[in-house]
């Protein structure tokens, strides 16, 4: 069932709507946090609203085989206000308005909220690329690193960087100790935006900030978006660890040399980087993902179970990732390729 | 029932027993982590033997009502081998030898391991002073601060500090993510010795390092000792969101601001000191205290409950103490004489 918002949302073209001076907010991706962010997002746009517009959309990935007849993510979220199979349980606010279109949800927003995995990333850039409005910007959720080719010599690109250059708009970063449940559930977290340019980067902060949401801004991105890339690493040894029986101590000696191998990948490909590991996106996002995360909780069942790791993310992620692994895989090859060693 | 060796570790006046020119070291305090901490060095003297005299003394107090007639703490340690009460089924070694006279443990050793409550410090140093052999050093595992008096003006004073001026010894710290009862199992973990010179903590860290107990020696002493002190009002806020329903997100903001304001504490009052956050002492020890500590566990039950703190200490710890609360007062009055604000 289609919500009775959609016409108005994505097809409107009333000169009413073309001449409002207020920012459009898309957000592209309606897994766990994406959801939780529409819950976030939905809020903010509502109480400031002399600077954005009230309709948020979000675009919803359609996986439903041919001839499923059952109703896509997008359009059990309009009709219900729940995302069930990310998010079960939690409400959507009512001015979120979901499509299965990704073009719809996009090309007239002014700000992108990208949260869809790493390796859903270049098909989203390849559909959107030209097709944005001037001016646009995009804040990247996404936790990966990639890479790029220049004259035959392979190096580090951020996930940011790829968007960037694929789209042509400016990519913020936004990453912090956020489990999307209870960033669903209202209770109080903190985050972290990594912006090129303060202004997007202010913008940003009044798209996302709340009482029990606090965002702070800083323009040392690199290091921003990598804590988060490189979180979901530490959070599947802490994982083992637990798999393994061990205990607090062990946990927290994981939790210390993670960061400072952090620490010392962001030095390395980033030297001019300036350190915010004391924020949210830093040692809490880590904590708390080698606590409760998803990376965590794939890697101690895979330790306990005998099934490979794809059937255990399967049987515990409901078709959600755990980024964990292959970004492993990446950083790996990163490290081989630039002949670093002294990483575990 | 006294142990058998108890005549030959204390009261041997042998020129064989003076002429060993190996350290003696002597542990003061029977606690849980007095305990745990015995179970470490009863093995490292051991395997350093050519360093270290084979026996361990242990002081334990002796908190017996007059009339009493069960076995003392050290009687019962010296014939079973293990703390029932503050370390229920785990075997110190056996040339770890007790005794309940502060005097008879101290007196012979190089090497005081300090191991007791903030509290106990003052008169335990009264019955020490003047009694210690030449050229001795001591390493304080207590946690707390303390504050000393100059022409009417107040200022703060680290334990350790307390400890050297009372006795005149050199006084190390060693701080660590080091729940008692996993370091007591053998189960992975690190600690930081914060030492003024490095020759002591270089011998300290012969006397503690094993390959489950990874120590790191630094000079940035103040540093270490306070991330140990003020850890544990942090874990007491982690324990009242527990207490609350609160959950990992915000747990990890509480532990990130716990640690932005141990740092800024620690510049306040010694600015020369170079930062250890990252080492186990800091960021480390935070997170297990946190999640796995007794002030943490004391805090959530206080919430719960409706009984004053006193008492749900009791019944938890049997006897122990929690440390946050004391240190929280001192650290909240050390706050007020240098008005200082901006704390929670």
């Amino acid at each position: 069932m289609p919500c009775q918002n959609f016409d108005y949302c994505f097809n409107n073209n009333s000169d009413e709507l073309r001449e409002d001076s207020r920012k459009k907010i898309a957000i592209v991706g309606g897994g766990n946090w994406g959801s939780a962010i529409a819950c976030v997002v939905g809020k903010t746009v509502k109480t400031q609203d002399d600077v954005f517009q009230p309709i948020v959309s979000m675009w919803c990935r359609d996986s439903r085989k041919p001839g499923d007849t059952t109703p896509s993510i997008a359009d059990t979220i309009n009709a219900t206000h729940e995302n069930p199979k990310y998010l079960p349980g939690r409400r959507i606010p009512s001015n979120v308005i979901a499509t299965s279109s990704l073009l719809d949800a996009c090309e007239s927003a002014h700000i992108l909220i990208l949260v869809v995995p790493h390796q859903g990333i270049p098909q989203i850039c390849s559909e959107l690329r030209g097709k944005l409005r001037e001016g646009a910007h995009a804040v990247s959720l996404t936790k990966g690193i990639s890479s790029t080719s220049e004259n035959d010599v392979i190096r580090m690109q951020l996930i940011s960087e790829d968007i960037e250059k694929a789209l042509g708009v400016e990519c913020s970063v936004l990453m912090g100790a956020n489990l999307a449940g209870e960033v669903a559930d209202g209770k109080f977290c903190e985050a972290t935006i990594g912006c090129k340019s303060l202004e997007n980067g202010e913008e940003l902060k009044m798209l996302f900030d709340t009482p029990n949401f606090r965002i702070r801004v800083t323009t040392d991105y690199e290091a921003v978006e990598l804590c988060g890339a490189l979180k979901n690493i530490v959070a599947c040894a802490a994982g083992f660890a637990d798999g393994l029986g061990w205990a607090y101590n062990v946990k927290s000696a994981i939790i210390r040399l993670g960061l400072l191998e952090t620490k010392k990948f962001v030095e390395h490909f980033y030297p001019s980087s300036h350190h915010t590991y004391f924020e949210s996106c830093g040692v809490a996002d880590l904590i708390t993902t080698c606590y409760g995360g998803r990376n965590r909780k794939v890697a101690e069942a895979f330790i306990k179970s005998d099934k490979p790791l794809q059937a255990v993310e399967q049987e515990l992620l409901k078709g959600q990732s755990a980024q964990g692994p292959p970004t492993a895989q990446d950083v790996f090859e990163m490290l081989e390729i630039h002949e670093i060693s002294r990483y575990p």
